[in-house]
């Protein structure tokens, strides 16, 4: 057992105890973890074969106790402590929502969000999961949105190498005991994330299903939520998704929604963000448990209106998918994906990206991950470079530094950064702050450029530009 | 005195009288003509020097007779008669409404408008107005929208050489007298508009304004009203615009834009296409007098709706322009151009041009004319020939072609137009009607290529598409 852990990595108190009647429903058992006069009290959870497992996440770093409770008699009343030391330099705790609109570590290290979707890689077997891996490793991207269930879909009709449920004798599920297996191979994805420093944003219900996963009844999906939250919330990188495209689950109402929201708020003690994802019309972001806004829609210049409608951040996960496939989701160039990564970050919001070329064996980076093909995943890292080049706490939209219909962002009077996107003006009248003087800089969003381009700005001018798509212009203070 | 003329072209009476007073406003002058038992009353109107003009339109071919009526002794009671030939074979009458969404010429041929605009092309000068003419005539525009009055805005400071009143002495305009030579040269120019085969869009009125023009009375407007459509009416080119960016002329109210409809509705003998342009809110196209929607908008597959909404036809005559100006309105790639065209005419509209380069004497095509400098003519030209190759009396949208969110266009079951935009499928689902077979296409809205692709199609099928933006498919009953 593990004495001495780095702040914000996960202590785990394995627990051996008896393993008749139904453990997953007959034992009850927690961990209250002290430090000092604060006392956070956390779920374990029956992990097979007689073990049971309580994980937990310190946030402060000293010396920790803890004391275990449960109905089992050898799992109640167990005693220990452990010293918590200081986080190593890449680990700056899990993320949060900062400044109203955007993210930061728990640490203040600004989080841009640079997302990617990969619904089922972890359901694909070990050779292309690996292969999904090294592609992340070089990839732009800082959270990865993945489903816990398998996925029955277009280009998704393989079988999944492990299913969450045991079976009964006559073949049903018996969603009372869950597969410790499948559970192992998730937490080991979700850690490979981790290590790669990528946000693992936990897909918890989806409706592309023929197992019946997505058709469970009220008790089995709560019973599942906390058996998910209580594996996998000490994993720093994880945030919730309470479903993909719920809109689309009729089975479920919007009290389920809101009921999951609870149950995972409820039992997760580090209140990990959480959202939910749509088809076509949106779940109140306003309602008090949603974190931040997890949105699809191919309208990026709407960002600002969700911004100020529920003044939580915006995060557009699914803006259309780069590719080649029939489906109007799945057919946009790298060039509208890079120019709607730029619209809705110019527009104080965050976007996410996806993959979906038609591929012979269906391996659609959407999907199952894989490889990428495209063209603008190194047009996304090249604007990470430029937000994390950016002021810290993100960027503000603002209306009058150019013509009022081009977007721009800014950060008080210190930094502006205006997007023309498919315009192509050869001329253009900024208006900048008198008090100050600026550097400005040409941004060449598809070739990934930045050219010098003035010293000393101030004031109303009027300057040259490339006369051509995809131009964005930076100006900071001198 | 012609005494022999083709149908649809113009008979024009001179007539000599008393230049004492102010002939504009003191003497009334109209004649009626006659064929057989069908009598049309024309406005005559003063023309300077001593001369009065009757212009008339024949519809008919046969003898017509006419007799004049005036409160002049010299002008009043003239009769006389001309000959009515047939059209030769270039001419096919006023453009009128066909089949509820669309354009034919008054001989029942298709008129598929395919506009540009060169607000005031006709107040620069012979040099540049010639060089419009010599650009047109390769140009694939067959209508055009120009203003009466001169233009005061960006890139447009210059004087008019002519101006449409006479002054009086102080300077300030006699709005009581015309002046004549100020028609004369819209006259021509609309004649020479007519000879290349281009329908005129003659806008009434404009906010462009600093000479006064855009704030006259009430009396002045309708009397200005009246005077344009005697003089042009009978120029079978000629289109009614009742103004440019109608919302922004604040001195007018929507009751004066009512009468100014009704002004010219009243007057117009041959009831000439009628409509208003917006800038932000639209006129009610619904009114009785509005033949046609005239749109101002960027948002190109709103086109369906406006057709549901008011049952006339669309015409999106500012969809923003070619170019690289500073402004949003005049800075769209020739890519982005093509694209809107293609999108409305899918859509069951039809589409206007417009550039706007900058140029170091201001010379924008957009405002004045000159030459094109833009990609997307070419490509506007190959639109009209595919769809001067397609079926008569217009094309209608339908959705269940494709996928259901790519716009399509049909003609019953004989013809089928889909159109992917911005979106790059390298394969589709296409479901025509088992009735019949048919040929598939693949154009190339870029390339402008079209390519065989298919015999015999009928029912579902999949088919390969190129995979890249800016293709659409024609299917075609064999």
């Amino acid at each position: 057992m593990n004495n001495h852990l780095e702040v914000w990595s996960q202590f785990e108190l394995e627990l051996a105890g008896s393993k008749s009647g139904n453990p997953f429903l007959d034992v009850t058992l927690s961990a209250v973890f002290t430090f000092q006069h604060r006392s956070i009290e956390v779920n374990g959870f029956y992990d097979g074969n007689g073990l049971y497992r309580v994980r937990f996440m310190p946030d402060t770093v000293g010396e920790w106790r803890y004391r275990t409770i449960s109905n089992l008699d050898e799992l109640d009343g167990i005693t220990g402590s452990f010293i918590c030391s200081p986080a190593l330099p890449d680990n700056h705790g899990p993320v949060r929502v900062e400044n109203t609109f955007h993210f930061a570590y728990t640490d203040g290290t600004p989080f841009y969000q640079v997302g990617t979707t990969c619904y089922v890689w972890n359901h694909q077997g070990d050779e292309l999961e690996t292969q999904t891996l090294d592609t992340l490793r070089t990839a732009p991207f800082n959270k990865l949105r993945m489903c816990v269930f398998p996925k029955d879909y277009l280009y998704n009709k393989n079988e999944p190498l492990y299913y969450p449920f045991e079976r009964t004798e006559n073949g049903s599920w018996d969603f009372t005991r869950f597969n410790p297996d499948y559970f192992h191979h998730l937490e080991q994805r979700v850690g490979d994330l981790l290590a790669l420093g990528i946000e693992a944003d936990i897909i918890l219900f989806h409706p592309y299903d023929r197992w019946g996963f997505a058709t469970m009844d009220r008790e089995t999906d709560d019973l599942y939520l906390r058996y998910v939250v209580a594996r996998l919330s000490a994993y720093r990188n994880v945030w919730w998704s309470m479903a993909n495209e719920f809109d689309l689950m009729r089975q479920k109402s919007m009290a389920d929604w809101d009921r999951f929201f609870r149950v995972v708020q409820e039992n997760d003690p580090y209140q990990h963000l959480r959202s939910i994802h749509n088809c076509r019309g949106f779940y109140d972001h306003g309602k008090p448990w949603v974190t931040h806004q997890s949105i699809q829609h191919s309208d990026l210049p709407s960002t600002e209106h969700w911004r100020n409608q529920f003044r939580k951040p915006v995060v557009v996960d699914e803006c259309c998918y780069e590719g080649n496939n029939p489906k109007g989701w799945g057919n946009i160039t790298a060039q509208e994906m890079t120019h709607r990564f730029w619209e809705g970050t110019v527009r104080g919001g965050y976007v996410g990206h996806g993959e979906t070329y038609l591929h012979p064996e269906d391996i659609l980076w959407w999907s199952k991950g894989g490889v990428l093909h495209g063209q603008s995943p190194e047009r996304i890292a090249f604007l990470r470079q430029i937000m994390e080049a950016g002021p810290a706490q993100g960027l503000e939209p603002v209306s009058d530094v150019a013509y009022p219909e081009y977007p721009a962002a800014c950060k008080g009077d210190a930094y502006f950064l205006i997007y023309f996107g498919i315009k192509q003006p050869a001329e253009m009248t900024f208006t900048l702050p008198l008090n100050n003087h600026y550097t400005g800089e040409i941004i060449d969003t598809w070739a990934m450029t930045v050219t010098p381009w003035g010293q000393n700005l101030l004031g109303e001018f009027t300057a040259q530009l490339p006369g051509k798509p995809y131009i964005a212009v930076r100006f900071q203070k001198m």
